[in-house]
């Protein structure tokens, strides 16, 4: 019976676990804190991802290993593969811990991006908002997540105020000017290929994010199929080129029918957690098969999703349960401001169907906001 | 966050915790081995049931017990329900723990079933067989699973056989005799009702067995609606009348299109394995949300459905895995003779994708005696 090793003991990891558990493998994570979600289904390592001795026990006890989280240091990562199969590979997890060396692969492949633009000190800031024009956002490099490590530049007088944010950064994790796309959509395929190469994307996903957290994901999203192929097709290309192995998400901005690629996540994606009802196989079941060199499993719509993101607090439970469709997934975590703490999927058999429980759900919760761009979607006949 | 306790440690309990955990709840498994393999994702406390220091402690940790094995001593059943709630209550477990119990209230309520008697000596059961004629079953009343504790009678030349097998077994758990019922099929409804009497079933299941032990299952069971409404609603009397919370199956005997209750299980069923990929809402789910006063969840099917038990050792995975609509389910055991060690579960659209995705697997595996009988029945246009 193998061991999966788990960087990272989140959500992420807890649904890997659960998941992963009918292919008959253990699980082993390791994170800084002993009481991370998912060591409430899975024994746990409990050290810091540069702790010497706690990944040599990790190692020890496992037969492959993956990420909850992409922020390993990526001599951590060196180190594992020296010991044991880790999957997707440090060469991507790199590239995609890095907002500078993913655009630079995007540019390179051909996959459109907004004007980018690597920034080491002041005058390189004042000279890229010049290039790209405003507005723009100055973001971390490394390290962000959730909107964090971004400030928001409407003109060229927010310069100082981006730089008293984030000038200190520079130095330690980077820092890159993006245009802002005034996109009207944002997209992402969650995609998995298998260690044989096999490659799959589920249906694209469309999704709504609040002050830079995921609010919503609808699935499929309601596009014209020719854009749902490119962004396929970019999501081949990157994992070619990257030779991934696992899954991983494609964030893309849609702006005019064109899309732009904003960033790769190299795991399973809160983009792709609709999956778990939703689609035949799941992200997290496809992520271990595909790690652990099974055959991959079909992405297949089960109906159509849409889930619905918990932050902070869990909301009440019983009109979701009651919905015909309604999926519930608390992570047992400790409520905290900003925390994503669970979700909730509601499936249907059809639109009319999941807009109807969206509403009623909307409603019950008094979350009528949250639900009101997805229900706006659906009842939308005409795509992008 | 509330613990549940699982009273047993097997696959019950692992498919329990597995897709309980999304409800936000703990878990925490009783077993008399350390290596029960629901303990690979749940902690445990390692005690026989009758041990009152290990029960003492489980109670101290959890908020409310239920059952992954219906033979715990009503002792310590009645000590729990003492401590802590426990679902089903004591009675219902009672009732259905003892043959003679689960018949006679069967024919309280009105449920045909098969003609039987107690046997305390070898007397009684000479007139006993005289009485059904033959061929009947000579069964154990207490603490049988898989076809095991029985004695099949041809004709009464057998009656000194059935005896030396089983006339021991008169004094400690009781005898019963069952007339034998020449049926065509083998039908089971898996049902939940709620705290509050909410009661739901699932599209009645047709089960077959080889050498006692459930080999495959399919759902929804091709029959007429009558009948399936009949089965209903002997299980909502059942229900009731005992006051049920949680999950059970209602296991019948469909003889000339009339239904013969066979016996009932109080928890969740292999026959009910089916609804973790083929139903809105999982058996296992469902048992939680009864036990923990949450709402119901649906248990409409998602497309049709064939589970197939792996009993001994576990089969090759890929063809399942690699079926668009397979699922695997590795229970985490050793091999064992006769043992349950996992299932896998074929969804499909359509009865004929069905029909030929089971031909796919059988032959893969070298399993056409165990998928024949399920595609015959679904080639078979005329129900019952
Ligand atoms: N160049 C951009 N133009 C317009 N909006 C942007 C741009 N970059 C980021 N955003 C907005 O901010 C959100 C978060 O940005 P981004 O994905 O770069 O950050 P993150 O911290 O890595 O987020 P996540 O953890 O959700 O992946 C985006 O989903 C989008 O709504
Ligand atoms: N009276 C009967 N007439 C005909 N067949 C019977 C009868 N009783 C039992 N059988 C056959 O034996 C199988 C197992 O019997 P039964 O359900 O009583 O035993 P069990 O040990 O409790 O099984 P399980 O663990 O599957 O519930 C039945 O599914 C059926 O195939």
């Amino acid at each position: 019976m193998s061991t999966v090793g788990i960087l990272g003991g989140g959500q992420l990891a807890r649904m890997l676990a659960l998941e992963g558990a009918p292919l008959g493998v253990r699980f082993l994570v390791m994170d800084a804190v002993a009481d991370a979600c998912a060591g409430q289904f899975a024994p746990m390592v409990v050290g810091d991802y540069t702790n010497q001795t706690a990944l040599a026990e990790f190692a020890s006890r496992i037969d492959v290993a993956t990420f909850d989280f992409e922020n390993v240091p990526a001599a951590s990562a060196r180190w594992l593969t020296e010991r044991v199969a880790v999957y997707p590979n440090p060469r991507a997890l790199g590239t995609a811990q890095d907002r500078l060396a993913e655009k630079t692969l995007f540019r390179e492949l051909g996959i459109p991006v907004p004007p980018f633009a690597t920034i080491d000190n002041r005058a390189q800031l004042d000279a890229a908002i010049a290039e790209a024009g405003t507005p723009c956002i100055l973001k971390t490099r490394r390290l962000g997540y959730d909107g964090k490590g971004q400030f928001r530049i409407r003109s060229s007088a927010d310069a100082d105020a981006a730089w008293d944010a984030l000038g200190a950064q520079a130095d330690k994790v980077g820092l890159i000017l993006e245009g802002f796309v005034a996109f009207q959509r944002e997209l992402s395929v969650v995609a998995v290929r298998g260690r044989d190469g096999e490659f799959r994307t589920w249906p694209l996903t469309e999704n709504w994010h609040v002050d830079g957290v995921l609010s919503a994901s609808l699935a499929p999203a309601v596009l014209p199929p020719a854009l749902a192929e490119t962004a396929c097709a970019y999501a081949r290309q990157l994992a070619q080129a990257l030779d991934y192995v696992g899954v991983f998400a494609l964030e893309l901005f849609c702006r005019d029918g064109e899309l732009l690629a904003n960033e790769l996540a190299p795991r399973v994606h809160n983009s792709g957690h609709w999956t778990i009802e939703g689609a035949e196989t799941s992200q997290f079941q496809n992520h271990l098969r595909a790690v652990l060199g099974l055959p991959l499993g079909s992405t297949r719509m089960v109906g159509h999703a849409c889930m619905l993101n918990w932050v902070g607090a869990m909301p009440d439970a019983a009109p979701v349960l009651a919905e015909p469709g309604g999926h519930w997934h608390d992570y047992g975590k400790e409520p905290r401001e900003g925390r994503k703490v669970g979700h909730a999927t509601l499936r249907a058999e059809s639109v009319d169907a999941l807009s109807t429980a969206l509403e009623r759900v909307g409603n019950a919760l008094g979350r009528e906001a949250q639900v009101a761009p997805v229900i706006t979607r659906l009842q939308d006949a005409t795509p992008v």
